[in-house]
């Protein structure tokens, strides 16, 4: 039995958006399994003493212009939305919830998510938006909001950022893939071909 | 007439070596002519607030496995020199040098330099391996050494890294193609689609 791939993102990051339109597929033409996490990059930034991209001078103005060209280049929707970044605490704490019941839903809402925001340019940080978001996607709006305050769905964002970081995840998207890691939207072809040889 | 490609880098830079086995071809394959630039990227570090990527806790133990992996991945030969960063002044300077007379020696300088540093671990930082370096592709060591102490040649390549700079070059390897900027060893298949599409 393969083990499944790891995707892990932040809902905020412009690359995690680009990923997922494509980790799916890669995926699945390996025929592995693949868990999305949702993480908070917040401490990994702490730790790393680093920053979101688009915050930079010079490198931010290259990264706005790229992830429009990337996004072009997927066919996928985009805007830069405002507010840029945010802190993507109440969609990835409703992932959180829904993925234990239901992980395929997760990631439809998740997939929803994204699309809100940067396809959309929808404050998903607000849990009202996120909880619309929800709705579109069959879930009832109440249940979700009432979900995402309770103190032990806040824990297990928490917890999942954590152990992210322990594992060595300092950005998005990051993909692990047999315990090998992949940094970056621009990294898929790689992923692909290691999937395909095993690794050299 | 079409534009020549512009390859952007410093000497220190890993991806920056990593690159230079393929810009080359890439350039080649589609009719275009390349212009080899090595700059100082310090001045770009501070005006962006980064550090290099290996300097960093966490990013910087992923890089170290992410350049040998890509390395191994090339088929070309990697060591992570000790020391590293340097400020590849030396071998910059004499890129310049030679450049003026004789591209093509050039360019076979810097293949030389980045082998010396990232192949076999010599401190090209040290004007008396830069020379060396220089020796061994047949150019005089003395007259080599004069050369890079030269004012007009460290004003040379400060007005390089300047002018890169002013253009929005931030890192390495950093590559233009029509005023379209790449950032980055794993954009080289970007380059590849834009140059065969004329860009989407």
């Amino acid at each position: 039995m393969l083990n499944p791939i790891e995707f892990f993102f932040d809902f905020s990051s412009p690359y995690g958006y680009i990923a997922s339109h494509k980790i799916d597929e890669i995926a699945a033409n390996e025929g592995r399994e693949i868990r999305w996490k949702p993480i908070m990059l917040g401490p990994a930034f702490k730790a790393t003493g680093n920053r979101p991209l688009i915050e930079q001078s010079i490198k931010g103005e290259y990264a706005a212009k790229d992830c429009e060209r990337f996004a072009r280049y997927m066919k996928i929707p985009w805007v830069l939305p405002d507010p840029f970044p945010i802190a993507a605490l109440s969609v990835a704490r409703g992932f959180y919830w829904l993925d234990d019941d239901d992980p395929a839903l997760a990631k439809r809402f998740a997939k929803a998510a994204f699309h809100a925001y940067f396809g959309e340019g929808r404050n998903i940080s607000a849990p009202g938006v996120a909880a619309e978001v929800a709705a579109e996607q069959g879930i009832d709006a109440q249940e979700f909001e009432a979900a995402i305050a309770r103190p032990s769905i806040k824990e297990r964002l928490r917890r999942e950022s954590e152990n992210s970081l322990e594992r060595g995840v300092f950005g998005s998207p990051f993909i692990i893939v047999d315990g090998e890691a992949f940094w970056g939207a621009d990294r898929l072809w790689m992923v692909k071909k290691w999937l395909r040889t095993g690794g050299w």
